[in-house]
Protein backbone atom coordinates (compact mmCIF):
# COMPACT_ATOMS: atom_id res chain seq x y z
CA UNK A 1 0.00 0.00 0.00
CA UNK A 2 1.67 3.62 -1.12
CA UNK A 3 1.55 6.16 1.54
CA UNK A 4 1.05 8.78 -0.70
CA UNK A 5 -1.65 9.36 -3.68
CA UNK A 6 -0.08 10.63 -6.61
CA UNK A 7 -0.66 14.36 -7.60
CA UNK A 8 -3.26 14.43 -11.08
CA UNK A 9 -5.31 16.93 -12.42
CA UNK A 10 -8.41 16.05 -10.91
CA UNK A 11 -6.75 16.01 -7.12
CA UNK A 12 -4.58 18.82 -7.14
CA UNK A 13 -5.21 21.84 -4.90
CA UNK A 14 -4.84 24.80 -6.65
CA UNK A 15 -5.83 27.81 -4.64
CA UNK A 16 -2.85 28.02 -2.26
CA UNK A 17 -1.13 24.56 -3.25
CA UNK A 18 1.18 25.29 -0.07
CA UNK A 19 -2.34 24.03 2.07
CA UNK A 20 -2.09 21.06 -0.30
CA UNK A 21 -1.30 17.58 1.08
CA UNK A 22 -1.30 13.96 -0.78
CA UNK A 23 -0.28 11.50 2.25
CA UNK A 24 -2.19 9.16 3.71
CA UNK A 25 -1.24 10.04 7.07
CA UNK A 26 -2.37 13.64 6.58
CA UNK A 27 -5.84 12.76 4.80
CA UNK A 28 -7.05 9.58 6.94
CA UNK A 29 -7.09 11.04 10.08
CA UNK A 30 -9.62 13.80 9.53
CA UNK A 31 -11.65 11.27 7.38
CA UNK A 32 -11.87 9.15 10.78
CA UNK A 33 -12.19 12.29 13.16
CA UNK A 34 -15.10 13.31 10.91
CA UNK A 35 -19.20 11.92 11.80
CA UNK A 36 -20.13 12.88 8.23
CA UNK A 37 -19.30 13.44 4.95
CA UNK A 38 -21.07 15.18 1.98
CA UNK A 39 -20.91 12.62 -1.18
CA UNK A 40 -21.61 14.42 -4.53
CA UNK A 41 -22.19 12.59 -7.91
CA UNK A 42 -23.60 13.61 -11.81
CA UNK A 43 -26.18 12.52 -13.18
CA UNK A 44 -27.37 13.50 -16.59
CA UNK A 45 -24.38 16.49 -16.33
CA UNK A 46 -26.59 17.49 -13.01
CA UNK A 47 -24.08 17.37 -9.48
CA UNK A 48 -26.05 15.85 -6.34
CA UNK A 49 -24.95 16.17 -2.83
CA UNK A 50 -25.97 14.15 -0.20
CA UNK A 51 -24.84 14.50 3.31
CA UNK A 52 -24.33 11.28 5.03
CA UNK A 53 -22.22 9.08 7.79
CA UNK A 54 -18.96 7.45 6.81
CA UNK A 55 -16.37 5.48 7.84
CA UNK A 56 -12.96 4.25 6.63
CA UNK A 57 -11.54 0.31 6.30
CA UNK A 58 -8.28 1.02 5.40
CA UNK A 59 -7.99 2.50 1.69
CA UNK A 60 -11.94 2.12 1.11
CA UNK A 61 -15.15 4.88 2.51
CA UNK A 62 -18.02 2.62 3.55
CA UNK A 63 -21.42 4.19 3.34
CA UNK A 64 -24.52 2.69 3.87
CA UNK A 65 -28.49 3.21 4.11
CA UNK A 66 -31.89 2.06 3.00
CA UNK A 67 -31.80 -0.15 -0.24
CA UNK A 68 -33.25 2.00 -3.21
CA UNK A 69 -30.90 5.28 -1.66
CA UNK A 70 -30.16 6.94 -5.36
CA UNK A 71 -26.73 7.45 -4.17
CA UNK A 72 -25.80 3.85 -3.08
CA UNK A 73 -27.86 3.33 -6.88
CA UNK A 74 -25.80 4.90 -8.86
CA UNK A 75 -22.63 3.28 -6.67
CA UNK A 76 -23.64 -0.22 -6.85
CA UNK A 77 -24.27 0.48 -10.98
CA UNK A 78 -20.29 1.45 -10.99
CA UNK A 79 -20.70 5.02 -11.05
CA UNK A 80 -18.03 7.55 -9.37
CA UNK A 81 -18.03 9.37 -6.21
CA UNK A 82 -16.48 12.88 -5.02
CA UNK A 83 -16.97 12.73 -1.33
CA UNK A 84 -15.78 15.91 0.78
CA UNK A 85 -14.78 15.85 4.59
CA UNK A 86 -14.43 18.95 6.04
CA UNK A 87 -13.29 20.13 9.88
CA UNK A 88 -13.43 23.52 11.22
CA UNK A 89 -11.09 24.19 13.81
CA UNK A 90 -11.43 27.86 14.01
CA UNK A 91 -12.39 31.68 12.98
CA UNK A 92 -9.17 33.33 11.80
CA UNK A 93 -9.76 37.26 12.68
CA UNK A 94 -7.33 39.15 10.51
CA UNK A 95 -6.50 43.08 10.84
CA UNK A 96 -8.20 43.26 7.32
CA UNK A 97 -11.37 42.25 6.61
CA UNK A 98 -9.67 40.46 2.90
CA UNK A 99 -7.22 38.70 5.32
CA UNK A 100 -10.07 36.82 7.27
CA UNK A 101 -9.92 32.97 6.57
CA UNK A 102 -10.78 29.75 8.79
CA UNK A 103 -8.25 27.28 10.51
CA UNK A 104 -9.94 23.87 8.57
CA UNK A 105 -8.62 20.21 7.74
CA UNK A 106 -10.31 19.56 4.42
CA UNK A 107 -10.24 16.22 2.50
CA UNK A 108 -11.54 15.52 -1.33
CA UNK A 109 -11.33 12.12 -2.77
CA UNK A 110 -12.69 10.17 -5.64
CA UNK A 111 -13.47 7.35 -6.17
CA UNK A 112 -15.75 4.12 -6.91
CA UNK A 113 -17.98 1.51 -5.46
CA UNK A 114 -18.73 -2.15 -4.96
CA UNK A 115 -22.03 -3.17 -2.72
CA UNK A 116 -21.09 -5.21 0.51
CA UNK A 117 -22.96 -8.56 -0.29
CA UNK A 118 -23.14 -11.33 2.08
CA UNK A 119 -24.32 -11.60 6.25
CA UNK A 120 -20.97 -12.08 7.93
CA UNK A 121 -19.21 -9.03 5.09
CA UNK A 122 -22.01 -6.64 5.87
CA UNK A 123 -21.77 -7.50 9.65
CA UNK A 124 -18.17 -6.46 9.77
CA UNK A 125 -19.14 -3.45 7.64
CA UNK A 126 -21.70 -2.58 10.11
CA UNK A 127 -19.45 -2.85 12.75
CA UNK A 128 -16.94 -0.53 11.40
CA UNK A 129 -19.88 2.08 10.68
CA UNK A 130 -21.27 1.70 14.42
CA UNK A 131 -18.03 2.36 15.84
CA UNK A 132 -16.90 5.25 13.58
CA UNK A 133 -20.38 6.61 15.11
CA UNK A 134 -19.56 5.70 18.73
CA UNK A 135 -16.56 3.89 19.66
CA UNK A 136 -17.79 0.95 21.91
CA UNK A 137 -21.05 0.82 20.81
CA UNK A 138 -21.56 -2.31 18.83
CA UNK A 139 -20.89 -4.31 22.02
CA UNK A 140 -23.10 -2.17 23.76
CA UNK A 141 -26.26 -2.31 21.65
CA UNK A 142 -28.11 -5.23 19.83
CA UNK A 143 -26.74 -6.06 16.58
CA UNK A 144 -28.70 -6.28 13.64
CA UNK A 145 -30.20 -9.04 11.92
CA UNK A 146 -31.20 -10.68 8.88
CA UNK A 147 -33.83 -8.64 8.49
CA UNK A 148 -32.22 -5.62 9.42
CA UNK A 149 -29.64 -6.53 7.28
CA UNK A 150 -31.62 -7.01 3.61
CA UNK A 151 -33.24 -3.32 4.28
CA UNK A 152 -29.61 -1.81 4.54
CA UNK A 153 -27.47 -1.33 1.31
CA UNK A 154 -23.88 -0.82 2.00
CA UNK A 155 -21.04 0.07 -0.25
CA UNK A 156 -17.46 0.13 -0.18
CA UNK A 157 -15.57 3.59 -2.31
CA UNK A 158 -12.13 2.66 -2.76
CA UNK A 159 -10.32 5.80 -2.72
CA UNK A 160 -8.34 6.41 -5.97
CA UNK A 161 -7.58 9.84 -5.76
CA UNK A 162 -7.46 12.41 -2.77
CA UNK A 163 -6.28 15.22 -1.13
CA UNK A 164 -6.13 16.98 1.85
CA UNK A 165 -6.15 20.91 2.36
CA UNK A 166 -5.14 22.06 5.46
CA UNK A 167 -5.09 25.34 7.41
CA UNK A 168 -3.56 26.58 10.80
CA UNK A 169 -1.85 29.23 12.88
CA UNK A 170 -2.56 32.70 13.16
CA UNK A 171 -4.03 35.35 10.61
CA UNK A 172 -1.36 37.03 8.00
CA UNK A 173 -1.63 40.32 7.01
CA UNK A 174 -0.13 42.99 4.82
CA UNK A 175 2.68 44.56 6.78
CA UNK A 176 1.63 48.26 6.97
CA UNK A 177 -1.66 46.69 8.52
CA UNK A 178 0.08 45.18 12.08
CA UNK A 179 0.12 48.43 13.91
CA UNK A 180 -3.98 49.10 12.73
CA UNK A 181 -6.02 49.49 16.51
CA UNK A 182 -7.80 46.41 14.90
CA UNK A 183 -7.68 43.03 17.69
CA UNK A 184 -6.74 40.68 15.64
CA UNK A 185 -6.28 36.13 16.21
CA UNK A 186 -8.14 32.70 16.09
CA UNK A 187 -11.11 31.90 17.56
CA UNK A 188 -11.12 28.52 18.12
CA UNK A 189 -13.90 26.12 17.44
CA UNK A 190 -15.05 22.67 17.95
CA UNK A 191 -17.73 20.13 18.19
CA UNK A 192 -18.63 19.85 22.17
CA UNK A 193 -21.18 17.32 23.39
CA UNK A 194 -23.84 18.42 25.82
CA UNK A 195 -24.92 16.20 28.43
CA UNK A 196 -26.18 12.91 27.62
CA UNK A 197 -30.28 13.12 27.11
CA UNK A 198 -31.84 10.05 28.45
CA UNK A 199 -34.66 8.24 27.01
CA UNK A 200 -38.09 8.80 27.90
CA UNK A 201 -38.78 5.22 27.79
CA UNK A 202 -35.10 4.23 29.26
CA UNK A 203 -35.32 0.66 31.83
CA UNK A 204 -35.33 2.10 35.35
CA UNK A 205 -31.68 2.22 36.58
CA UNK A 206 -29.36 1.98 33.50
CA UNK A 207 -26.23 3.96 34.12
CA UNK A 208 -25.02 5.80 30.93
CA UNK A 209 -23.22 3.43 28.76
CA UNK A 210 -19.55 3.98 28.91
CA UNK A 211 -18.96 4.51 24.94
CA UNK A 212 -21.35 7.54 25.72
CA UNK A 213 -18.79 9.04 28.58
CA UNK A 214 -15.89 8.30 26.84
CA UNK A 215 -16.90 9.97 23.59
CA UNK A 216 -14.22 11.52 21.48
CA UNK A 217 -13.27 11.68 17.71
CA UNK A 218 -9.68 12.99 18.34
CA UNK A 219 -7.21 10.48 17.99
CA UNK A 220 -8.97 7.68 16.00
CA UNK B 1 -41.81 36.29 -2.83
CA UNK B 2 -43.14 32.97 -1.83
CA UNK B 3 -42.66 31.62 1.07
CA UNK B 4 -41.74 28.18 0.04
CA UNK B 5 -40.00 26.27 -2.80
CA UNK B 6 -41.78 23.91 -5.15
CA UNK B 7 -41.09 20.32 -4.71
CA UNK B 8 -39.73 18.84 -7.74
CA UNK B 9 -37.92 15.62 -8.81
CA UNK B 10 -34.81 17.12 -7.82
CA UNK B 11 -35.15 18.64 -4.54
CA UNK B 12 -38.04 15.84 -3.48
CA UNK B 13 -36.56 14.46 -0.32
CA UNK B 14 -36.91 10.40 -0.99
CA UNK B 15 -35.73 8.44 2.10
CA UNK B 16 -37.96 9.20 5.08
CA UNK B 17 -39.89 11.79 3.09
CA UNK B 18 -41.63 13.55 6.47
CA UNK B 19 -38.52 14.73 7.35
CA UNK B 20 -38.86 16.75 4.42
CA UNK B 21 -39.29 20.28 4.58
CA UNK B 22 -39.75 22.76 1.44
CA UNK B 23 -40.76 26.04 3.08
CA UNK B 24 -38.14 29.24 3.56
CA UNK B 25 -38.86 29.44 7.21
CA UNK B 26 -37.31 26.08 7.75
CA UNK B 27 -34.44 26.15 5.30
CA UNK B 28 -32.99 30.12 5.52
CA UNK B 29 -32.16 29.76 9.36
CA UNK B 30 -29.86 26.18 8.71
CA UNK B 31 -28.16 28.67 5.89
CA UNK B 32 -27.48 30.98 8.11
CA UNK B 33 -26.70 29.82 10.90
CA UNK B 34 -23.69 27.19 9.27
CA UNK B 35 -20.05 28.54 9.20
CA UNK B 36 -19.17 26.71 5.66
CA UNK B 37 -21.42 24.53 2.60
CA UNK B 38 -20.16 22.16 0.41
CA UNK B 39 -20.41 23.57 -3.15
CA UNK B 40 -20.91 20.65 -5.63
CA UNK B 41 -21.04 20.96 -9.74
CA UNK B 42 -20.48 18.38 -12.75
CA UNK B 43 -17.52 18.79 -15.50
CA UNK B 44 -17.41 16.35 -18.72
CA UNK B 45 -19.76 14.09 -15.94
CA UNK B 46 -17.66 13.90 -12.74
CA UNK B 47 -18.89 15.36 -9.76
CA UNK B 48 -16.20 17.76 -8.02
CA UNK B 49 -17.35 19.25 -4.43
CA UNK B 50 -15.64 22.62 -2.51
CA UNK B 51 -16.28 23.28 1.09
CA UNK B 52 -16.30 26.94 1.27
CA UNK B 53 -17.60 29.88 3.52
CA UNK B 54 -21.02 31.21 2.37
CA UNK B 55 -23.37 34.11 2.72
CA UNK B 56 -27.07 34.30 1.91
CA UNK B 57 -28.87 37.52 0.79
CA UNK B 58 -32.67 37.18 0.83
CA UNK B 59 -32.80 33.81 -1.98
CA UNK B 60 -29.54 34.25 -2.94
CA UNK B 61 -25.87 32.30 -1.77
CA UNK B 62 -23.42 34.47 -2.04
CA UNK B 63 -19.60 32.69 -2.70
CA UNK B 64 -16.31 34.47 -3.31
CA UNK B 65 -12.87 33.51 -3.84
CA UNK B 66 -9.49 34.82 -5.62
CA UNK B 67 -10.33 35.10 -9.33
CA UNK B 68 -9.58 32.12 -11.34
CA UNK B 69 -11.14 29.94 -8.93
CA UNK B 70 -12.50 26.52 -10.69
CA UNK B 71 -15.73 26.70 -9.04
CA UNK B 72 -16.52 30.51 -8.89
CA UNK B 73 -15.29 29.86 -12.74
CA UNK B 74 -18.09 27.42 -13.61
CA UNK B 75 -20.97 29.49 -11.68
CA UNK B 76 -19.58 32.89 -14.25
CA UNK B 77 -20.19 30.67 -17.12
CA UNK B 78 -23.24 29.60 -16.20
CA UNK B 79 -23.13 26.46 -14.84
CA UNK B 80 -24.87 24.87 -12.36
CA UNK B 81 -24.05 24.07 -8.52
CA UNK B 82 -25.63 22.14 -6.03
CA UNK B 83 -24.65 23.44 -2.70
CA UNK B 84 -24.83 21.24 0.97
CA UNK B 85 -25.70 22.82 4.24
CA UNK B 86 -25.12 20.24 7.11
CA UNK B 87 -25.57 21.10 11.17
CA UNK B 88 -25.02 18.69 13.46
CA UNK B 89 -27.04 18.51 16.31
CA UNK B 90 -26.17 15.02 18.34
CA UNK B 91 -25.77 11.14 18.07
CA UNK B 92 -29.18 8.97 18.53
CA UNK B 93 -28.03 5.95 20.22
CA UNK B 94 -30.93 3.51 19.85
CA UNK B 95 -31.23 0.09 21.93
CA UNK B 96 -30.45 -1.99 17.84
CA UNK B 97 -27.73 -0.68 15.92
CA UNK B 98 -29.96 -0.71 12.98
CA UNK B 99 -32.11 2.57 14.74
CA UNK B 100 -28.69 4.58 14.99
CA UNK B 101 -28.96 7.82 13.47
CA UNK B 102 -27.92 11.38 14.11
CA UNK B 103 -29.71 14.90 14.62
CA UNK B 104 -29.61 16.89 12.02
CA UNK B 105 -30.36 19.90 9.90
CA UNK B 106 -29.55 19.72 6.34
CA UNK B 107 -30.36 21.88 3.13
CA UNK B 108 -29.71 21.18 -0.27
CA UNK B 109 -30.33 23.22 -2.90
CA UNK B 110 -29.65 23.87 -6.37
CA UNK B 111 -28.99 27.35 -8.58
CA UNK B 112 -27.07 28.96 -10.92
CA UNK B 113 -25.38 32.22 -10.67
CA UNK B 114 -24.00 35.44 -11.48
CA UNK B 115 -21.09 37.16 -11.15
CA UNK B 116 -21.04 40.20 -8.84
CA UNK B 117 -19.35 43.30 -10.38
CA UNK B 118 -18.62 47.12 -9.90
CA UNK B 119 -17.05 48.66 -6.10
CA UNK B 120 -20.10 49.10 -4.49
CA UNK B 121 -21.77 45.76 -5.06
CA UNK B 122 -18.79 43.80 -4.33
CA UNK B 123 -18.33 46.32 -0.94
CA UNK B 124 -22.05 45.19 -0.27
CA UNK B 125 -21.54 41.46 -0.86
CA UNK B 126 -18.34 41.36 1.25
CA UNK B 127 -20.05 43.11 4.14
CA UNK B 128 -22.71 40.04 4.30
CA UNK B 129 -20.28 37.61 3.77
CA UNK B 130 -17.48 38.99 6.56
CA UNK B 131 -20.97 39.20 9.03
CA UNK B 132 -21.59 35.87 8.35
CA UNK B 133 -18.45 34.52 9.18
CA UNK B 134 -18.46 37.13 12.61
CA UNK B 135 -21.31 39.37 13.02
CA UNK B 136 -19.96 42.71 13.78
CA UNK B 137 -16.50 42.37 12.15
CA UNK B 138 -17.05 44.39 9.06
CA UNK B 139 -16.78 47.41 11.14
CA UNK B 140 -14.08 46.81 13.40
CA UNK B 141 -11.52 45.42 10.70
CA UNK B 142 -9.69 47.24 7.47
CA UNK B 143 -12.49 46.81 4.61
CA UNK B 144 -11.27 45.96 1.39
CA UNK B 145 -9.33 48.05 -0.91
CA UNK B 146 -9.66 48.51 -4.87
CA UNK B 147 -6.86 46.24 -5.28
CA UNK B 148 -8.14 43.33 -2.95
CA UNK B 149 -11.51 43.78 -4.59
CA UNK B 150 -9.95 43.50 -8.02
CA UNK B 151 -8.60 40.17 -7.09
CA UNK B 152 -11.34 39.13 -5.51
CA UNK B 153 -14.64 36.99 -7.52
CA UNK B 154 -18.18 37.20 -5.76
CA UNK B 155 -20.80 35.13 -7.03
CA UNK B 156 -24.43 35.41 -6.36
CA UNK B 157 -26.16 31.96 -6.79
CA UNK B 158 -30.30 32.56 -7.05
CA UNK B 159 -32.27 29.89 -5.34
CA UNK B 160 -33.69 28.19 -7.78
CA UNK B 161 -34.88 24.99 -5.78
CA UNK B 162 -34.26 23.86 -2.35
CA UNK B 163 -35.33 21.00 0.17
CA UNK B 164 -34.10 20.74 4.12
CA UNK B 165 -34.29 17.54 6.01
CA UNK B 166 -34.44 17.49 9.93
CA UNK B 167 -34.65 15.42 12.38
CA UNK B 168 -35.06 16.03 16.26
CA UNK B 169 -36.01 14.17 19.03
CA UNK B 170 -34.78 10.43 20.66
CA UNK B 171 -34.41 7.46 19.27
CA UNK B 172 -37.48 4.99 17.80
CA UNK B 173 -36.82 1.53 18.75
CA UNK B 174 -38.65 -2.08 17.96
CA UNK B 175 -40.84 -2.02 20.36
CA UNK B 176 -39.15 -5.11 21.54
CA UNK B 177 -36.02 -3.87 22.38
CA UNK B 178 -37.55 -1.06 24.98
CA UNK B 179 -37.19 -3.90 27.62
CA UNK B 180 -32.96 -4.06 26.50
CA UNK B 181 -30.64 -3.31 29.14
CA UNK B 182 -29.27 -0.71 26.36
CA UNK B 183 -28.75 2.99 27.33
CA UNK B 184 -30.66 5.11 25.14
CA UNK B 185 -30.47 8.51 24.28
CA UNK B 186 -29.49 11.42 22.44
CA UNK B 187 -25.49 12.90 23.24
CA UNK B 188 -26.13 16.23 22.05
CA UNK B 189 -23.06 17.97 19.64
CA UNK B 190 -22.48 21.72 18.78
CA UNK B 191 -20.05 24.07 17.79
CA UNK B 192 -18.23 25.12 20.52
CA UNK B 193 -15.75 28.13 21.01
CA UNK B 194 -12.70 28.11 23.25
CA UNK B 195 -10.64 30.93 24.19
CA UNK B 196 -9.69 33.79 21.78
CA UNK B 197 -5.85 33.41 21.14
CA UNK B 198 -4.56 36.80 20.49
CA UNK B 199 -1.89 37.29 17.62
CA UNK B 200 1.42 37.40 18.98
CA UNK B 201 1.96 40.30 17.23
CA UNK B 202 -1.19 42.69 18.25
CA UNK B 203 -0.53 45.66 19.38
CA UNK B 204 -0.41 46.36 22.98
CA UNK B 205 -3.32 47.02 24.96
CA UNK B 206 -5.71 45.75 22.67
CA UNK B 207 -9.02 44.40 24.54
CA UNK B 208 -10.54 41.29 22.70
CA UNK B 209 -13.01 43.18 19.92
CA UNK B 210 -16.84 42.56 20.49
CA UNK B 211 -17.39 40.50 17.55
CA UNK B 212 -15.68 37.99 19.48
CA UNK B 213 -17.29 38.15 22.72
CA UNK B 214 -20.49 37.69 21.13
CA UNK B 215 -19.75 35.40 18.73
CA UNK B 216 -22.96 32.75 18.46
CA UNK B 217 -24.41 31.17 15.17
CA UNK B 218 -28.11 30.70 16.73
CA UNK B 219 -30.77 33.28 15.65
CA UNK B 220 -29.07 34.79 12.70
Amino acid sequence: MTKEFPKTPRNQVRRIPHRGRYDKATIYPIIDEALICHVGFALDGQSYLIPTLHARQEDRILLHGAKGNRMLKHLQSGGEVCIAITLVDGLVLARSVFHHSINYRSVVLFGRGESIEGKEEKLAAMEIVTEQILRGRWQEARQPNQKELDVTSIVAVTIESASAKVRTGPPIDEEEDYTLPVWAGVLPIRPAVGNPEKDLRLREGLPVSPSVMNYSRRGR
